[in-house]
């Protein structure tokens, strides 16, 4: 299919991603301006995604752009905020034609829907490497209300939303590691690989009660180190109370060797965070509101690090603790 | 050199850009704030650079940063917005090393000083393919007061701020293909191209009386062609009115084909705007003030697209009317 030029592909495919937003302009100008209610604090994360690094190309357009802004909704759930509008750039290869174009704009569109959030700006170029998308996603928290990584306490416990390892287990599938798995769903992990559900309604209402917060993109164990250097705490993990799905543990059974990915593989995103014994009751309530499985994997206690415990109580070692960018 | 952890980089080469915003928590979380004066609009715009298509390994890291943080704060200007601060988002290829981060942080902690503005967040990921660095910046401008593409009226008078071309004679200088110059300085050529100004204050002062405006970014021509096309109106230009530096004199006395190259070539991140005819005073007063070159170079009228007029006054055509991004 032949290619109609930059303009004309940016008019087509991204103009309307930006819902009639007056500050968008079409996409017409050099900025935008982000409209938001300025009574409440302005949040802003950017996430880069590289092909063959986050994605291959048969993950699909489709696929590859929802992961992206998922991702990104994922840091804003991470912080308790409220997503707003989001500016996508694109370093696209020659080969990218208009119907990977209007797969990946079509992914963007239905979540946009789901997520309440659109488009505001943007910049495509070509590249003569492998496709690279970043997005810079906005959100809104009320002032001062941000959650944060640095503020557990010695005494809280630690929790984590929905199934940890289906992503890892997904990547493996994909990858064709993962052999003899007469599994009800195989479809079920790469779906969690390539649709993470970002929490965001649960990150919103964190803010009445956790001490601190994260989603989980880089590894359970890994990204609960960075609750405990930041918050100046240790962290004892109960390795045999990780929530995990039906599938998850028809491969542990399977291979327990399994377990071991599925706590440093990473793209989890679900969300990570302490909260004082007392929420306990709290907790269990929002977890029935929101259909969304909430479990204690652990707490907080004096000292630095965190140091997983297996079965039988005995500490249990990591060589690689999670995923590391460069 | 080896290279120290992710988190190790981001500390020492990154997080040092933040200049203490509280907002950006030192780089340590999922997100950051975006601190400014909530009685102003909140402007944004991003941009991305690839190696081998924007620049080459051969830039240096210190330029490659600069003109990417300078690309950005052009479109700010454009808009007639202060700059406030910026998130960055970089693929990195494996060879890139502490001296190349080292002077690549360098490079922006020059501009940052310079223009006035710190770095909020970020993200890193490896890339098996070229470097791509993406920013996106938010400025301020007073509310409603932004300066768009739209506005030109039947009758303004179109003017360019500093020079034309000297970019992309810098780049065939790059490329071997500018030859045979016995330039007094041929280094102006090349710092034209590695180093553009964005012309910030100036943007600021345009919101005053200009009726449209934006950045040449891909070539005189085409940009002028953008105004034409949102604002409704034709716009002729008056080829021997450009204004040119003596080095790119030069090389058009030694070969007038240059001229073609100057005026489509792209890269000169100079501001080109429509005013009134009776602002023609004030732009005078102002281009004495902000010691930066103001040329008139065409005007408005009645009809659709560009007319470029030759020195005799006929029409000249040309080809390729500027850079297309794919």
């Amino acid at each position: 299919m032949p290619r109609p030029d930059e303009f004309g592909l940016i008019a087509r495919y991204f103009a309307p991603l930006t819902e009639n937003d007056p500050g968008a302009f079409d996409l017409t100008d050099d900025a935008a301006l982000i409209r938001h209610d300025n009574r409440q604090d302005l949040v802003v994360s950017t996430d880069c995604v590289v092909s063959g690094v986050h994605f291959t190309d048969d993950d699909g357009p489709d696929a590859i752009a929802r992961k992206l802004l998922r991702v990104n909704l994922s840091d804003l759930a991470a912080m308790g905020a409220r997503p707003v509008s989001y500016v996508l750039a694109l370093a696209l290869p020659r080969q990218v034609d208009e119907a990977w174009l209007a797969g990946f704009s079509g992914g963007l569109a239905a979540d946009q829907k789901t997520y309440g959030i659109h488009l505001v700006g943007g910049d495509t170029t070509a590249t003569g490497g492998p496709l690279v998308a970043t997005i810079t996603i906005f959100g809104e928290v009320p002032p001062g209300k941000m959650l944060r990584r640095n503020g557990a306490k010695v005494g809280d416990d630690l929790y984590v939303s929905g199934t940890i390892g289906d992503a890892a287990l997904g990547l493996a599938m994909k990858l064709g590691k993962l052999k003899g798995l007469a599994a009800q769903q195989p479809d079920f992990l790469l779906k969690r690989l390539r649709y993470p559900e970002p929490r965001i309604e649960l990150g919103q209402r964190l803010r009445e009660f956790a001490t601190s917060g994260l989603d989980v993109s880089d590894g359970l164990i890994q990204d609960a180190g960075h609750i405990a250097d930041y918050s100046h705490v240790a962290i004892t993990l109960e390795l045999d109370t990780f929530p995990q799905s039906v599938e998850a543990q028809a491969c542990v059974e399977n291979d327990a060797g399994w377990l071991r990915e599925m706590v440093t593989g990473g793209d989890d995103y679900e969300l990570l965070f302490t909260a004082p014994v007392a929420a306990a009751g709290m907790i269990a309530s929002l977890s029935r509101e929101l259909w969304t499985p909430i479990t204690r994997i652990g707490h907080c206690r004096a000292g630095r690090g965190v140091t997983v415990l297996g079965k039988q109580g005995q500490p249990v070692l990591f060589e690689r603790q999670g995923f590391r960018h460069f």
